[in-house]
């Protein structure tokens, strides 16, 4: 018997499973939570942070990937000799500064009450007006790189959270030896040998496998300081997923028992694991990972500048094929939003007399409508727009309200706001020549709303395969580690051979119906009118969102 | 001691007033409710009626005339001798068809199972479709009346209703002697004599003082039949507000013990005779009666075709003055609406903790907030939009909604586009040459909710008098009674000098607050583009009640 972990570093918890490569069966699971969680209002020590700011401590990491290794060895009782693989993937992008000893400057007591020298999570929001800086900048300057992110670059990703440190905490600048990816670090604690990988590279740090980073003088341009940025804190080599990127190291070794022969994977990031633990590999298949938000890859043989985007990689989430990437800001946040605050007491009282949730009650009710039949339509923009607008000033409109509109209904209107979404994202990638001809669908919400995937799959006119397997990050993590170990120590010589054997194939299948189809094209027409109105430069989006913010001045 | 009585007919009930002239004191109340209610799905006998029928027994306002006014005697022990005048008002446009002995011909044991010879009440909406072919061909002939009821004729008017019955019911049609508004019938009733008023003819039969009613030539495009309907059921003699219709009958001064030289005043409607209960009388005096939806009148010594209004009549409310209505159709409903179906548990919860309406914990946490703060603007369409698009096909939109939009933000933006509708009815009399000074607010809203008047105050800059007396209009009817009898009786030589005596001048003054006022004229300008853009012949909203209808069928 030979097994491989994998560990996928979500923003509440890290979540690992233990895989039985023989059997293809999951043998263990554990769960660790961050012992300093999010940061989002002040440091251990109580210096306050500003807004939109969420940091992390990064050493936390480290300890929840012994924890999780520990807990599965514990838990299944297995030979830790057995285990010959193990992968990671987490959020991105997540990004650490690193003393010149590789460790966490937050971890040197001369920065531990410096919030600029903590990990910077995903969300944290508080470089935006870097990233408008650095959009303006690379606008002027004619830069390249913008088209392939879809002509704009989010405040989510390194250049923007690299130049808030440069501009804010320079005495933090100047002490980074290295700007890593969270996934980099960890893999540096496990094997002792620091690289980038290929993907968050890519999507996150401006990177490209043919052209490099930016030059210097753009750099210069973002911040004197930053000049030669590059060279001096992002120059690890690049592996590419599906390669090795070690093997533990004698301490880890010690900490958890685990084999020094265990070979580790180059790290991923928790998206783009997704498409090979469902066995993606072909041209024009799209997966659409739906949580709060969505994430949408689509593996392409084409390269393309797509606007709109949010990045497109070779090899970025399947070997062999060029991965865009795309997103909705807000799908299951705004059914949440909705349900949570606009669903009046006669339902809340129907659903606890029928004991269902009032998320289900809304959901049965909707479905027994037909589409057209509430007169509404409205725009998915409940958090700003990702894709294919790369706007997060806009909002929401909710077209078509009558005093005999139901909660349902709305409920309903919002739902298909979210596919008509998916739908112009679809349409984009057809528009400027990326074929898209399957649609995959993962994450926390497909499996649990059949009739929310069938008018995702109406309105798309696509058939749908719902993967069975919620939450597989974690798994195509330990198909990763597997790849790592390669085929002579029992595992696999590629990412396609662990796929054919490993891949969740196990799907339900969602076709569109022709009736509804029908309807929704014209439905679709009317997000359509609306989608391109309220975007123009002159949008009263634009307007409200100003006076609000003078408002709250 | 000298008394006169005012009895208001609404839709559910009949309110009525015994008022002291001298003291100025309302020394009783009466109310009487309808003895065969609202009849909308079936006829007593069992008939079913068709979709948006609205009908009632005719009888009954007699009989309800006769029971107020034995209780308020009743009540107050007063001599009936001492009661010199008699005002009543009704629902416009309630029309009843009668017979040859001017009784209802629904009380014709020949019709009694024949819907359309019942009363047909304001709200009875079944004619919409002869309004539509009415205003078609209004417009195909170039009818000049048109421009005074701002281009469009309602389906709650006469003449619809009147269409309706020739084309569905010809017998009853025939056997019509006398189309009369039920507020005249009511005065025929009371003094034996059977005039019309000059408000309800000219607001809602197509009457003016100037031009009289439209051609027989019009008429019979209408419907063969229809060609004298003027000269053979519409031909009573006009009298004005502020006229005395004659003194009671014997046989209701039997019924009552009221004696027969008890004046009956010229029948008003129930909200054109607020603004002499008010004291009114000055020209660009505006009143809004605000309750489920809104009624406008303005007082102008100018006569201009002005658009989208519903309709201006000289001496319509106020003797002296060309009264111009105009309207909101759903006010207290769009609120209702929403607070009824779309507030989440937790406000319920809170409210109840504290112990107060759901209503008023949203007005104190919408109060909280300041103008622009939510970042929303809603246009007033929730039923369509009487004034200034008189178009029923328009439904509501809401614009800036996010993820992190309150309850509370969103109450306020529907009060707010009730404001800015208002506002946009007194741009729109401004724009084409009517004077607005002052306005005047009553109903069931405005004094129950000052921050609601606040917002008008602040939305429309202008100073708001809020009566004191939420539903006056028995009070009013009842000065026309005391006109009626006249100076020499105990009572007043025109209306002018029963406002100066007895008009209700208790206000509470609501004052703009000038900060305010300048960052609402920038939401408004929010509002106007979306009232243009969402009412342009190729509006989506069209086509999304084009589709709701296609799906319903």
């Amino acid at each position: 018997m030979k097994y491989t972990i994998g560990i996928d570093y979500g923003t509440q918890s890290a979540r690992a499973q233990l895989l039985n490569i023989s059997t293809k069966g999951v043998v263990a699971k554990a769960e660790e939570f961050y012992p300093h969680g999010v940061m989002s209002e002040q440091l251990p020590s109580g210096i306050p942070l500003g807004k939109d700011w969420a940091i992390q401590d990064g050493d936390d990491y480290f300890v929840m990937a012994i924890n999780c290794i520990k807990s599965l060895l514990a838990t299944s009782k297995i030979n830790p000799e057995d285990v010959i693989g193990l992968g990671i993937d987490t959020t991105a992008c997540t990004m650490i500064p690193l003393g010149s000893d590789l460790e966490p400057l937050s971890s040197n007591p001369l920065f531990k009450d410096t919030p600029n020298a903590y990990v910077k999570l995903w969300k944290h929001h508080a470089a935006q007006k870097y990233a408008n800086e650095l959009n303006k900048i690379a606008e002027q300057r004619g830069e390249e790189f913008l088209k392939r992110y879809g002509g704009k670059i989010s405040s989510e990703w390194s250049i923007p959270k690299i130049m808030q440190i440069a501009a804010e905490s320079p005495e933090v600048y100047a002490e980074t030896s290295c700007f890593a990816d969270i996934a980099d670090w960890l893999g540096y604690k496990l094997t002792g040998k620091l690289y980038k990988n290929n993907v968050t590279t890519g999507y996150k740090t401006l990177w490209s496998d043919t052209t490099g980073f930016p030059s210097s003088s753009f750099f210069k341009d973002l911040n004197p300081l930053m000049e030669h940025v590059v060279e001096e804190k992002l120059s690890e080599e690049i592996l590419e997923i599906g390669q090795r990127a070690g093997f533990i190291t004698e301490e880890v070794s010690a900490l958890t028992g685990l084999s020094q022969k265990t070979a580790v994977a180059v790290p991923h990031t928790d998206a783009g694991v997704v498409p090979i633990t469902l066995g993606m590999g072909k041209n024009g298949q799209m997966i659409a990972s739906i949580g709060t938000s969505t994430c949408h890859f689509l593996l392409s043989d084409t390269l393309k500048e797509v606007p709109g985007i949010c990045g497109v990689i070779k090899d970025g989430a399947v070997p062999g094929f060029y991965a865009y990437e795309a997103g909705q800001t807000a799908v299951g946040d705004s059914f949440s939003w909705f349900v949570d605050n606009f669903v009046g007491e006669k339902l809340h009282v129907e659903a606890s007399q029928k004991g269902v949730s009032l998320f289900s009650l809304l959901g049965q009710k909707a479905e027994r409508l037909v589409p057209g039949e509430s007169g509404l339509v409205a725009l998915d923009w409940f958090n700003g727009n990702r894709s294919i607008l790369v706007n997060s000033d806009l909002s929401s409109v909710i077209v078509g309200l009558t005093i005999n509109t139901k909660a349902e209904e709305v409920y309903r209107a919002i739902l298909e706001s979210t596919a008509f979404g998916t739908r112009k994202i679809i349409e984009n990638f057809r528009e400027y020549g990326v074929e898209v001809t399957e649609l995959y669908a993962c994450g926390g919400i497909p499996k649990k709303d059949p009739f929310m995937m069938q008018l995702y799959a109406d309105i798309c006119d696509i058939e749908i395969r719902v993967s069975d397997e919620a939450l597989a990050a974690a798994y195509g993590s330990a198909m990763l580690g597997a790849v790592a170990a390669g085929r002579s120590a029992g595992g696999y010589e590629n990412v396609h051979s662990a796929e054919d054997d490993l891949g969740l194939l196990d799907f339900a299948i969602i076709k569109p119906n022709p009736k509804n189809v029908v309807a929704y094209d014209k439905l679709y027409e009317v997000f359509n009118t609306l989608h391109d109105a309220f975007s123009k430069d002159n949008s009263v989006i634009y307007t409200l969102k100003a006076l609000r913010e003078a408002a709250k001045a």
